[in-house]
């Protein structure tokens, strides 16, 4: 979700803005204090998934990064209720433009359903201010860990009452759809190339093949449904 | 879900009756054969509940009880595999015809989510064939166990991010609210007269207070809308 469908870079960078100039601090680079609240994620999630500590929602790991983000920025006058606040700005992130559109495309043909580290207060929030068409809310709380480990994989599969290879993963992640690959779950890769608001590095490409490359949502639920067509016609 | 938000009995009754037209077995009473079904979940939810066998969704409890049922309308001759179609009829069940547009009401307002003994992939499916508009689909399985253990309700509710008196229960079941209620829930009561084909016998109504009574889903999104403006007139 984070990156795949949903521009947090931008609409955290816009949120933190917002208050700062409600607060009078700064000057502050916002993309950039984006970019180092979301470096923290996974040094974050690593401990979860290693047991270092136990299962934290993606809220609490927010919240936390943010102490030291301030404090790197300079802002360490932040309340504590408007740290609360902004921790917030990551339930109300904007789509892709294909996003809502390519879903809902989708949907008529598919269960579709987030696979994703946030949990499910925060997919919720997600889906109600962004118009995300889920079928249900599935992901990282439901094994209490954190992608790539292979249970959030299982776990999410198996709640939809299927096996792996009935399964499609969908992302802007080498990583996340390796792991998903090595699940038994087929992939489909959709770059966001924007996602960083600098060129990628490549490393955003899987290092396995995947089922499945699109340059968006909506080129997706296309070369699926050509996919089932040539299927059904090979019988 | 089953019996609040669908009408279980007469679309179970009614595939049961397909099937059975198919395979050109009968007569059979087939109300009185989705009843005996019916009645059988409840013990099976309770071997669950004391912990006698470990956690299985209900379609597994579903089509044990199949081969009860089946047995005791002498229709040994059912194949497994009709049996395991025809359990999938608690996948397509009609809703009462105030459902889902009190439910789209309730959802301009409110976060709404079944917390049904239905697993994920059922209340999925459910959803797609009613049209059911959940925000996310919560229950049982989220606990690995059944209403009305405590668990159940305070798992769905720690999902949403909120607190029990944030939440509103909304059944038809007495038993169900009830549990709510102590586990701190504000609870409405829908009592749905027709769900068993007879007269209601009275212990469908909780043995407490509930906070709104309500006669079908569309007056239950009316009565809530009121009383959000009796709270905001109150200050």
């Amino acid at each position: 979700v984070f990156g795949t469908c949903v521009d947090w870079r931008t609409s955290v960078a816009r949120q933190a803005r917002e208050l700062g100039d409600r607060l009078g601090v700064g000057p502050v680079d916002w993309p950039a204090f984006a970019d180092a609240w979301r470096a923290r994620y996974d040094p974050q999630m690593e401990n979860v998934r290693s047991g270092a500590r136990p299962w934290a929602t993606v809220d609490v790991l927010h919240r936390e990064a943010l102490d030291d983000v301030l404090a790197e920025f300079g802002l360490d006058e932040v309340s504590d209720h408007h740290r609360d606040e902004l921790t917030l700005a990551w339930h109300r992130l904007d789509t892709w433009p294909d996003v809502v559109e390519g879903l809902t495309a989708l949907r008529r043909h598919y269960v579709i359903a987030p696979n994703s580290n946030g949990h499910i207060a925060l997919q919720v929030a997600l889906a109600r201010y962004a118009g995300l068409p889920w079928d249900a809310i599935l992901g990282a709380e439901l094994a209490r860990t954190y992608k790539p480990e292979p249970e959030v994989y299982l776990r999410s599969v198996e709640a939809l009452g299927l096996r792996p290879p009935d399964v499609l993963m969908v992302a802007a992640h080498g990583s996340d759809l390796d792991a998903a690959a090595a699940c038994g779950l087929h992939t489909a890769f959709v770059p966001r190339p924007h996602e960083h608001g600098r060129p990628p590095t490549g490393k955003e490409r899987p290092r396995g093949p995947v089922d499945v490359e699109a340059s968006d949502f909506v080129e997706l639920s296309e070369a699926l449904r050509d996919l089932s067509r040539g299927e059904a016609a090979r019988g």
